[in-house]
């Protein structure tokens, strides 16, 4: 099966979610937001087409056959068992979710930091706001997340988030942990140290050849101030 | 099957979205909220408990036979099928989820205007943000959401989300409504005449007969300021 990621050009953003799941399997598939006919136009004729049957409200979404699959903790949740990235097994599958459900918050709460009052203003309307935020964020959400993955890991009976075979979720997490690492670095150095199964997970799963061979390439975009994870100096380090 | 709901006691948050399922099935259903040997104490055997193989983020979470299941949507996705409120092929199922998480990101966002700075600080604490917040999420945010489920209801092929059969996330949708109808009760009137679809889909679900006894219940909670949409008047109306 070919999949056609449809998703933003210019910044990793959900996007990577996924696509570092289809890199990790060999997945044989198309990303609009590189190719030639890609960008924006195509996200918007499912976005705003009239003929959508079922349109998605926001990008990533995936083309898989007939399916137009939206929101990125369900994509990854119909693609996982397909490319050899979760349990096949219901019980398996729907702890993987849960646990990549709990990431897609952590990194919805790492974004807000620098939109606290609305993600309709830019972060320069909402700069004394997003202070407050990320001093919050970086001194009680931040560790009660990285404590929680920490605490699945000391559980899960393997060195990966659901056991021993890495699932998309170890991806995710791991992507997650990037991002904060670009946003915040001392920040995250030190949490990292504290957190030594979670730091393990991200470089173990960034080291696999065929992720690392994706990071290394030109298709993985550099961290920049669009995407989820954001560096601004005033907030913090 | 008997199910155990474990949520927080006093309010209805994410637990009812679960509940109103659970309800509108006739499900045989233990909600730790409400009987006895239940409450916070009960939470926190899962939350912190040692043994606990697959620990929950956070409440709500469902029992059923050996499984634990987390976060909202994923308690939905997996009880859909069983209960009767989610078609049983995946491609369904999929698109009932899909809709959910759309309906969780409103919902978050409904909670967020009056938490701008952190959900780790009390809302008296981040007063001044909240206004500008709300401000942006009723002007921007709110009529996004409502016409894309509009829209969703426009294309559906029935008076439904998913089609001409009630799921679980037309109830969702209704106990988003109506949060918001106690939050904003103005604006509320104004964007549901706008989006007569979405209206009728919150009256529709909220009479159905299981559902209408549940609301009439002493079981229902009032709405209240504990809640994730909530009325404070500075805030707008």
């Amino acid at each position: 099966m070919r999949y056609t990621l449809y998703y933003w050009p210019g910044l990793q953003g959900r996007g990577e979610f996924v696509r570092l799941a289809l890199e990790e399997a060999g997945a044989d598939y198309v990303d609009t937001a590189l190719g030639k006919g890609g960008g924006i136009a195509t996200l918007n004729r499912f976005l705003s087409g009239k003929s959508v049957r079922q349109p998605p409200f926001a990008p990533p979404f995936l083309g898989a056959g007939k399916l137009l699959i939206g929101q990125t903790a369900n994509i990854l949740h119909f693609l996982g068992p397909r490319i050899g990235l979760a349990p096949s097994a219901e019980a398996g599958r729907l702890w993987v979710h849960q646990l990549q459900l709990t990431v897609m918050d952590f990194v919805k709460e790492g974004h807000d930091l620098h939109h606290p009052v609305s993600t309709a203003l830019y972060y320069e309307q909402q700069k004394k706001e997003a202070k407050r935020s990320a001093k919050h964020f970086r001194a009680e959400r931040l560790p009660k997340y990285l404590g929680y993955f920490e605490k699945v890991l000391e559980r899960s009976g393997g060195a990966w988030m659901a056991g021993k075979r890495l699932t998309y979720v170890d991806l995710s997490m791991a992507q997650a942990i990037d991002g904060l690492r670009y946003a915040f670095p001392q920040t995250a150095r030190k949490v990292l140290k504290a957190h030594p199964r979670v730091a393990k997970v991200h470089e173990a799963a960034f080291s696999r050849p065929r992720v690392a061979a994706y990071l290394a390439s030109e298709r993985r975009l550099a961290s920049n101030n669009d995407d989820l994870f954001r560096r601004y100096p005033e907030l913090g380090s």
